[in-house]
């Protein structure tokens, strides 16, 4: 199986409230995705907080989660920062920590330019010398792709794949074509927001990068798998138990839902770095709820 | 004349590549400002490059500030960071350092409530024990304020003034009147966004958080002056001749193309945080001819 397709599962980075990185935790739950068989690890992505952590905490992580399942899954490491000098700093400490691949959102403050993007990614995937994904998150970054960046970011050295975002418009089949048409033969195109993972997954993608994985990835791996073997029906049917979850990832951003799940499932006590705010404990008999709607 | 009212020049922060301040730089360009009579110095605003700069260049910065112009003319230094305990550390490291007031801008990465940056305002302005303006830049941070959540924060301890940006839709006037009716006495509501600050001053906002008052402060000061004094004419005809300039702002962002006028005045030679890229040399002309359009 190639680095950037079927499920990759993307954990989130227990802290301490100063922003130090919980190793023994985070090695619990990566644990419990390498056991359940997802496809790879997605460390220190937007659900991992890598933007909230220094430089140090991003280092330990990394070396932390080699140590206890390099050889067992590959795992992939994002390394956005705002600066290009820095992201590239993080690509180099992920490859000496036995990294497989990495992971590259544009993090901006002052909005990027095409081209200012265009040369970032190519300077953190030249210094980094690893297979590279790029990293399509408007949501976050604030900068958008399109078609002609991806295409002209897909011929470069070491950049072998996309994370998209589910389509705003238009329907996700179509993106998948009109994109393979214009990339390179074994270029990924892999799809974020797990609500439309079903579809994207249906479609054909070669990837689902799944924020739920991390901390329910057998049920994810089930999902991605009927999917794989083309059982449309099967797919529906796990889709829709996850509904209830999807509907509160929408309400109040994964991000902060999967602090909360993790705590529900007594797998971690963290909290996410302030300024996000734990959900109220109020809404958590929905997460519950929701839970007990999906576990095998 | 009170800390967050007239005109505040915001400076650019020359640095090396790496991110290193050059402080002598910096001294030199803080001190045209002040000889200017701004009424006071912005330093590591979104101008000064704050988001790209290392907690210990931010020092380095603020301290340098305050030996060369301290006592001479206010210094309000932007303390935006993605982590509140950042932004916490940052506001101290500036009252420790000498500085006049603070600036927070909610730096986001994962999409922020608005109680999420209400109690990251709060926590702010309570570590920094400085006046505080709310900085609210959604072409930065990607969070837009409601009036609500500014009519908030504006009646907790050290919040004292707003940096708004020109409004979207209706006019400055009766979003001034609408914001004061609704805030504490004394409570400063100014606007960035050059281009606008003619009619913002002349609707009578207390602040002008000016771009180009950092490199050219004289024709800055000017403007401002002529719109306290009341004198549309003379605002009408200053602002025209800004008018070139104001273009290449729009069109390149006023972050690139303050890097292009220091270099063309012959004030430093910095060029801005990579992945920004400076601007290409075939639009120097355009910068010189606007220049020359300006300058008294």
């Amino acid at each position: 199986m190639k680095l950037f397709t079927g499920l990759s599962a993307f954990s989130i980075t227990p802290t301490d409230a100063s922003g130090r990185v919980d190793t023994a935790a985070l090695a619990r739950l990566l644990e419990r995705i390498s056991a359940a068989r997802a496809d790879s690890i997605g460390l220190l992505g937007s659900t991992g907080g890598y933007a909230f952590l220094s430089r140090h905490e991003r280092q330990r992580a990394v070396e932390s989660a080699m140590a206890c399942v390099g050889g067992k899954i590959p795992v992939i490491v994002g390394v956005g920062a705002l600066r290009t000098d820095e992201a590239q700093a993080h690509a180099r400490d992920a490859r000496k920590a036995g990294a497989n691949g990495l992971l590259l959102a544009p993090m901006s403050y002052t909005p990027l330019t095409d081209e200012e993007v265009f040369q970032h990614i190519l300077a953190v995937a030249e210094a980094g010398e690893l297979p590279l994904c790029i990293y399509n998150n408007p949501s976050t970054t604030r900068f958008t792709f399109t078609d002609d960046l991806i295409v002209r970011l897909a011929s470069a050295p070491n950049i072998v794949a996309v994370k998209m975002p589910l389509p705003t418009h238009g329907n996700v089949k179509a993106e998948i074509t009109r994109l393979r048409r214009r990339t390179p033969d074994g270029f990924a195109i892999g799809y974020s927001g797990d609500w439309g993972a079903a579809d994207a997954l249906l479609a054909g993608c070669d990837a689902w990068y799944s924020v739920i994985a991390g901390l329910l990835p057998s049920e994810a791996v089930a999902l991605t798998r009927a999917a794989q073997a083309g059982d449309a029906r099967e797919v529906e049917r796990l889709d829709q138990a996850f509904q209830p979850l999807w509907s509160l990832f929408k309400e109040f951003g994964s991000f902060r839902v999967m602090y909360a799940i993790a705590d529900a499932l007594g797998l971690c006590r963290a909290a996410p770095p302030r300024p996000i705010l734990p959900l109220p404990p109020t809404d958590m008999p929905r997460v519950k709820d929701a839970l007990d709607r999906i576990l095998i």
